[in-house]
């Protein structure tokens, strides 16, 4: 939670004004999102989104979200879009950020999931990948496979200190992975980052998809991966194989898996776990005192990455 | 900046079922507030704000806070009223805190203060000391003259690490205050922490007066010494007398100063600089690694006093 510069009320008014959308009536910055400073902006009109992107999202890369965004959005996918000014621009610098303002979602997030949660998220997830499909800009994966040995080398040796032998795991784990990881499955555009938090429900309905600054070009299935280590464990750390079956069958009613996929998941899985274990290490080991965010556990994913070492096939995440 | 008590999309369901304004469509904890943990939450009808009240405020003393607010909100003036759910009452408990649903007002509070601002800070303030004339309960101010002498013990023997000679000045000046601090001046329930960023404006007009969690009853004019603190002072450190000015002479159209509120004007204003010292000094002193919230800088205040002791009379404000 933080907001991590602060926009004036002599600032906001004068950026809003380059909008046809009313005059600001109220400008609150929210405590949600880690990475970029939020403002929750109501107008005249109706409530939007501010953001200002703090230090990683770039200027360069904010077109390839905010286009996206506004392609997934006009193909129905329920996320925001971003709003264009009178000049036509949706980018602009706002106290030396990049910066943008995006339609507002109504929902809530849920901190208890259900399993028809997982279902709703299955078929939003599905209906998000094939939307995507025609969008042409293009962004890789920096936190896939070739992203993983740099933060495996960075926390090596202090790995250990976290919990005993950890080091040893994630190098077992990464050459595994380095070595075992598929050159071909179906892919295109991927959210990446489609924790809990980043999904809004009205009581039971998906109401709104969000922050889609992870979002690059990998395979679909490593997005479904990331989702069911979110979305199917229990806060104990036990795995939830009736919420893995409602995600993976709901997905699978809108976009069907191929068989390459079906086995490949729990490779995918692994590797899922292990891209949150190490960016949390990461930034558990590099902590900062005073930070305005809290570092997650790492452990909880390594929890989940030896989950998924148990596993021989995609029957354990309730499919036959 | 924080929100210190997370509520889940249950929690908050089920909170808003017990009043009749609407279903809950979304709801963001907001980065502002220091001693509580404020959402924005948006029903079908329109938004409000739900507090939970940190360690600060008990529930006991809650009751005089809601019962002001409701009071000041019935006779015009422009703040928060609470909610009343079905059952009647608007203080319950949510996640184990004393938590309200209170109306949410319009406008945003100004980073660059203009003397207008000051202006109509003056009247709103002389209207919320006339509406609570008739306000039966009472709360006495702990952070008067009574409480200093304790925080001035607790910071005497680390405050010449923040500033060289700031404890011998702060023992001659409470000294000081002690010994001549006004017996009898008109009284009433007052603001006592009237900071820009609890009031709102829409361009230059005022549209609310939030947080009366200091409220007290107190010297109507020690309110006005500590907006004049804090709406006077550019960020340099200089005393602009036409913001005074403009505060003062907009004040006394809507309530007029007797001559004795005059006079102890000077000193109010030593004792209101005295105040937040005292407390910045306490909380930088006592500060802790990681807290949500940044302490405020103690000097600032320390620069506010010494000005005030070098002022003979009301004249040195504006006035005349």
């Amino acid at each position: 939670m933080a907001v991590y510069t602060e926009v004036s009320d002599t600032e906001i008014i004068a950026f809003v004004a380059q909008y046809d959308i009313g005059a600001v009536v109220s400008f609150k910055g929210i405590a949600e999102g880690v990475e970029n400073s939020n403002y929750l902006l109501l107008t005249e009109r109706e409530p939007y989104i501010l953001t200002l992107y703090e230090k990683r999202v770039s200027a360069d890369e904010l077109p390839f979200f905010l286009g996206l965004m506004e392609h997934l959005a006009a193909r129905g996918v329920p996320c925001p879009t971003p709003i264009h000014g009178r000049d036509g621009e949706a980018q602009r610098v706002l106290c030396g950020r990049p910066a943008a303002i995006i339609s507002f979602l109504k929902g809530v997030w849920p901190r208890r999931i259900q399993p028809e949660h997982c279902t709703q998220l299955g078929a939003a997830l599905a209906g998000l990948h094939l939307a995507g499909v025609d969008f042409d800009p293009r962004r890789r994966n920096a936190l896939s496979t070739g992203g993983w040995r740099p933060l495996v080398e960075a926390c090596r040796e202090r790995a250990d200190s976290v919990s005993p032998g950890l080091g040893a795991t994630l190098d077992d784990e990464l050459a595994l992975l380095e070595s075992d990881w598929p050159g071909d499955l179906p892919a295109g555009v991927i959210h990446a980052d489609l924790f809990p938090d980043n999904v809004f429900f009205e009581g039971l309905r998906l109401t709104g998809l969000i922050d889609f600054y992870f979002a690059c070009n990998d395979f679909f299935a490593y997005d479904i991966a990331v989702c069911m280590n979110a979305w199917c464990f229990e806060r104990s750390g036990e795995f939830n194989v009736t919420k893995a079956h409602q995600l993976l069958s709901s997905y699978r009613r809108v976009r069907p898996f191929s068989d390459d996929e079906l086995e490949a998941l729990p490779l995918l899985a692994r590797g899922a776990a292990l891209r949150f274990l190490l960016t949390r290490l990461y930034d558990w080991l590099n902590r900062v005192d005073g930070a305005l965010v809290k570092p997650k556990d790492p452990l909880e994913y390594l929890g989940k990455l030896r989950f998924h070492q148990g596993v021989s096939g995609p029957a354990a995440y309730g499919l036959t």
